[in-house]
């Protein structure tokens, strides 16, 4: 049996929102490449994940026309709810920092990509197995994949990205010597829920309880995704919907009278926490870039803001390289991205230890959590420095 | 023998900064108080503490008549240096939030207010230890004392007030199942120096470094005052005059070349790092102001600072209750002060947190403490958030 190799300039491992738009913007500009994932499309579409967008990453979806359906059918919000000792407390983004942030499913990102690969004529293959990255120290490395009938195949390529997730192929191949790795475990978990009722309140609302955190969210009229925080082991199928809608409701309870509107539940999950660095992001020519390179909590909504900001500095590297020859842009990107990251990093660190409860947490530090609550609604320039992070930080 | 009993509006026991304030503002309300000390006015006098007055504590010294030596001696600071990776980043009060803190040493402050009350004929006894504080939960609270002659003596009041730093005896007076205690120890310390050499900076420079945490100030044109993180069991005579030079200057080590003015050193200290707060601040008639009430970490600069705020929410509670019997402000005082006491415990925690380094520390919580110094001095919010806790949010 031959090996069939082709070659190509970048190689994308992963197709994924990042993969994609990676892809999308090179093709753009004129850079062959080629996107290897190994789910179907149908999976990736149906599955649920994050769906707040920063307005740098709306500006990439708009900029660069993928934008048709997030102004039809995703929700600009101005605003979030801080919700503790049973107060609401909005953080009026517009207001403060002149931005917004919308709501829009990442799958929904996902297939708005997807369909504008497809229309421009993109090489983006589903259902193909990434088995090998070889040579990525020299100027020829290679992707070895099999394909969904199991043939293997060679893709050679200038550079190789890995935009494969979390559990990322690409960030294993990197020998373990040359990077690092540096992680928080924490020892709570999201319980999440999808229910058919309309919605409890116009935008995102984040609680901060005794009892622990809860997540008010939405998804459209019709649907809407809440979270409350639960143990790590928690087995969802041990809850009804009952003890469920009871449990949320008694995490955003109040003298104002908030009443969350339930209904049937068709979907419980729960979420592993987790905040991962690897670093640096390069390794010889195969760079990483979103989940392969970092993961953050949901706390503070950053997971695919943050694969787009690295998309956004590795494209202009990558075009920097492929016209000019220059490495200045690649040489730099580990540096660039990683700043922004880390700054990610921080951000969800500090909206989830500000937010949830620790079995483990003294007294001290519960009511530490609140007066740092109070400091940050009872200032404008607190505010400011929380919306301005959660909108997010200019892109490079 | 014969037990001396005295009777007055207000028996306050602590003669520091806050005892004295507390002292000061109810004589000028005609309100009838006597002040008792353990200590002489001496040792008062020469014991150093922190030396970072908030622009509120400073109007409290102009508003009242107390600010004749804080203009000549001491010095107003437009902002700070916060240092990390190297370099410095100034935190420009004046610009961003309009506010400046002044440099004056806490025992200057003793010295002034102690003169104040004694050209009033305020009523303060040094050398009085307080041996009883008893009927608390009665309309006629007493303090039982010896003097320094051995006498024993008895001051009946209508209110009492503890203001005896963070080993008070009023505190403990109260019973245990009263009141919670809230409290995080610190696997670190400061080392403390006072040197006779000109300034290092003109302001105070906050460093974050791999080696741990410095802090370079100034008390005068010839006398510094600097510290580092160090081990709590760190014996002071275990390092030579070079030993500490070499370590405060590898924690500033920078690009810039930011030398320090090396002296001779004539104080050594190893200053305790603690986080407490006594809930509530108050028992019958026996009230808790500054240190009696909580303990922060000096990296905040906040101790005395949050004295005053409490000796001004108590005084104006205490006048509204002798002028018109009205129990509203009293009641409501340790809810209001230790709305403020948890902002502050938030701030000291934070600025700990940032710039220290833990030695259980994992390598994703230091680069998330960098990540956190480039999001703050990276943003104009962000400095404007922590210009605005530095300088002290308004009085109630």
């Amino acid at each position: 049996m031959t090996i069939q190799t082709e070659t190509t300039q970048v190689g994308i491992v992963g197709g994924g929102p990042a993969g994609l738009m990676l892809s999308h913007l090179l093709s753009r500009a004129g850079i062959d490449n080629i996107v290897l994932e190994a789910r179907d499309h149908e999976t990736i579409k149906n599955t649920h994940r994050a769906g707040i967008l920063e307005t740098g990453a709306v500006e990439m979806l708009t900029d660069y026309g993928v934008d048709s359906r997030i102004k039809e059918i995703g929700y600009e919000h101005h605003g979030i709810d801080l919700r503790f000792n049973g107060e609401s407390h909005r953080i009026n983004f517009k207001e403060l920092v002149d931005a917004s942030v919308w709501l829009y499913p990442q799958n929904e990102v996902f297939v708005d990509l997807a369909a504008a690969r497809s229309r421009d004529g993109g090489d983006v293959r589903y259902e193909h197995t990434v088995i090998g990255v070889e040579d990525a120290e020299t100027d020829q490395p290679k992707i070895r994949y099999t394909d969904h009938e199991g043939n293997e195949g060679v893709i050679q390529a200038r550079i190789i990205v890995g935009t494969d997730g979390s559990r990322s192929f690409c960030r294993r191949a990197i020998p373990s010597e040359t990077r690092q790795e540096h992680k928080i475990e924490y020892p709570f978990a999201w319980f999440g829920i999808l229910t058919e009722a309309p919605p409890s309140a116009e935008e995102l609302v984040y609680a901060n309880s005794p009892r622990g955190f809860a997540l008010i969210s939405q998804r459209n009229e019709t649907v809407q995704r809440h979270y409350f925080q639960c143990d790590p082991d928690e087995n969802p199928d041990d809850w009804t919907e009952d003890q469920i809608w009871d449990e949320l409701q008694a995490r955003v309870d109040g003298p104002d009278g908030f009443q969350l509107k339930r209904g049937p539940i068709f979907d419980k999950t729960v979420l592993k926490f987790r905040s991962f660095v690897a670093e640096p992001m390069r390794w010889g020519n195969l760079f990483l870039a979103g989940d392969a390179g970092h993961t953050v909590p949901p706390t503070g909504a950053k997971g695919l803001n943050l694969a787009f900001a690295d998309v956004k500095i590795l494209f202009n590297a990558l075009e920097e390289f492929f016209k000019s020859g220059s490495t200045t842009g690649i040489d730099n990107y580990s540096e660039t991205a990683l700043k922004r990251v880390w700054k990610a990093q921080n951000f969800s660190y500090w909206m989830t230890s500000m937010l949830h409860t620790r079995d483990d947490a003294t007294s001290f530090e519960a009511r530490r959590a609140i007066g740092e609550l109070q400091t940050v609604v009872g200032s404008k320039y607190g505010r400011q420095y929380l919306a301005e992070s959660y909108c997010g930080w200019p892109h490079e």
